[in-house]
């Protein structure tokens, strides 16, 4: 890779494709379809590959709806938080289901697809997320629908519920609890639909999960009711697939050494700067040279975090950043006019494929 | 405007005027040149505008140094926390100035750019910052170099100096005070210098700010030292200028009417994320109807805030979220693939321009 300039996102397909595996093993010993979010990755380069293991796309908004119609194939699933009246009648075009997430929004939106596979999201006031941003049955939450005399009322506009309801749940034991719960509180209303989204933020393809556990709730759940279970994985299908290759271009010393790579967190892994956490190097190694990475931008805190490594690093040095698949692509930016990651693929038979390059008329491009 | 579709950003370039004239009075009134910070506003439509009160701009990459080239033009200067070898070749035929973050790059680069105007970031270890993530002068900063006696040893090869350590710093006094601490500080140094920028953050150009103490401060600091003053105005050039423009496509009520409207927080208006900020609303005015307004991506915390407004929001409301013009354009992102706000400029005329709409195929081609 000495002819691609740093920085960029370097997709794994291999790696991508163990994660891939895992979810088509779920799928033959649960039953449970999985369709890819595409608000967590949705670099449709790669889609060829993982529309072999996944049944279809999710997506939160039209333009994910027609991204997934155009360049996965298979099942759309399209919901959103806020359709307007033009977005559902565009989206009626891709979708197989329609996802509404609120009353109001069914009420004032199903005559205009009538005869369609419609769903509904429900807040089942249970959740699992580390982080109160991410918690859909936070306080005050507009995700989904909590009454539940008023989901009985307009089941028969329906044929499938979402419950969306965990962010990087990795615990098995709390999804098999949530799904008695969701059994014990909507068990009438899931009798009476063909299908149940249980949402993605499950952290099933990571090393260790007991995936026989997770299968067999999955399996009697799916059963009990009668209906379709699907998943939505968006960081499980590619979570350590890809990583961020930067070049170190300088290293100061501030009590201690700091190197500044060609990226930024805030541009180019901005959860990381919103949910304040640390990502993990991939290269060098651990070891024992201490040193703190920082971005390029002109932010303070545009810091990846205090790193010891197996080499210390000096202007030239390559520096990968692990795990730079889900949630990062989707919300870069181009603050400061920081050049952007290009985006390249190590495809199955190990070639690397340089797929996007971004240059100076992008950044011109994203403004007017 | 009703044949513009929400949401659209709406500069207002009377408004914008009221900033530039007080920019202008202060260069008048006190020999301080001021240059736009790219970094926190750089939508070039305005441009043409703009360029009649200020003296150029200032960058944090080459890309934006090349904007303010092309677009803006008068004096460019262009500094960057890491340039690489290949960004300072190609910034020196964008540059009158290139200020360099550190003592190595400018070791490792200045013969490369020998003869022209160079200066380096100065870290006084004094800042103005409510936020730590944006408080340059923080423990572990890698912004600018602390050393006084390297400071002194690189003098020859220096024009001028950077002190960049404010925030929206809206108190005189403080900036007073920062003056009298650098001089006695820095003095010696500061005499060998033609110019000394001292960066943005400084909020100058709010109602009410005591802008002749202000000049008189600059005059003083510029005549005793003999240099060149240089403010950075960003959010103050374009402060209560811009509008973010939207419409209520639902309205649910979870203990509280949550209004959903057709934009993002983090997609939009990121800062406010990242900060745990809360917008203002411009419109409805304020009054007795409780409402929490919320964006359309499907983050739990994609909220703008609680509000009182003058009138209930329903379906089809137009809502504007104010000040929506510094560090919201220039870090827009395509999370959930939401439709991104159209750019729009209110002439001094009147008229309405659309300068820019984004469609599909820029979400299509943001990625790959």
């Amino acid at each position: 890779m000495k002819d691609l300039p740093t920085p960029y996102y370097l997709i794994d397909e291999s790696r991508l494709q163990q994660n891939l595996e895992l979810i088509q093993r779920v799928r033959e010993a649960s039953g449970a379809k999985s369709v890819l979010a595409l608000k967590c990755f949705s670099t449709w380069c790669v889609f060829d590959l993982m529309r072999q293991y996944l049944d279809g796309t999710t997506s939160s908004s039209l333009f994910e709806a027609r991204l997934g119609y155009e360049e996965f194939g298979k099942e759309v699933h399209a919901y959103s938080v806020g359709f307007s009246r033009d977005d559902v009648k565009a989206v009626a075009a891709f979708a197989d289901k329609i996802i509404f997430n609120s009353l109001s929004q069914l009420r004032q939106h199903h005559a205009e697809v009538e005869g369609r596979n419609l769903g509904l999201r429900v807040n089942p006031g249970i959740s699992y997320s580390h982080f109160d941003l991410a918690d859909p049955a936070r306080r005050y939450s507009r995700l989904g629908v909590a009454d539940k005399d008023a989901l009985a009322e307009v089941a028969p506009l329906l044929k499938g519920l979402m419950f969306h309801f965990n962010c990087e749940n990795t615990e098995v034991e709390s999804i098999c609890a949530s799904l008695d719960t969701i059994g014990r509180e909507y068990g009438d209303l899931l009798r009476r639909m063909e299908w149940v989204s249980l949402g993605g933020g499950l952290s099933f393809t990571q090393t260790g999960y007991p995936l026989e556990r997770f299968c067999t709730a999955l399996r009697e759940f799916s059963r009990t009711f009668d209906v379709q279970v699907y998943l939505e994985p968006g960081e499980a299908a590619v979570t350590r697939s890809t990583e961020l290759v930067t070049t170190v271009i300088d290293v100061v010393h501030n009590e201690l050494d700091i190197a500044i790579i060609d990226a930024s967190l805030e541009a180019h892994m901005l959860d990381h700067l919103v949910y304040r956490t640390t990502p993990s190097v991939a290269a060098p190694a651990a070891g024992p040279h201490r040193v703190m990475i920082a971005g390029r931008t002109c932010l303070a805190g545009d810091v990846f975090g205090e790193f010891g490594l197996a080499e210390p690093l000096r202007v030239g040095s390559e520096v990968r950043i692990a795990d730079a698949g889900g949630y990062t692509m989707v919300k870069t930016n181009w603050f400061n006019g920081v050049a952007m990651p290009s985006i390249a693929v190590r495809r199955l038979d190990g070639t690397i494929e340089v797929v996007r390059t971004f240059g100076y008329d992008d950044f011109k491009r994203s403004l007017s």
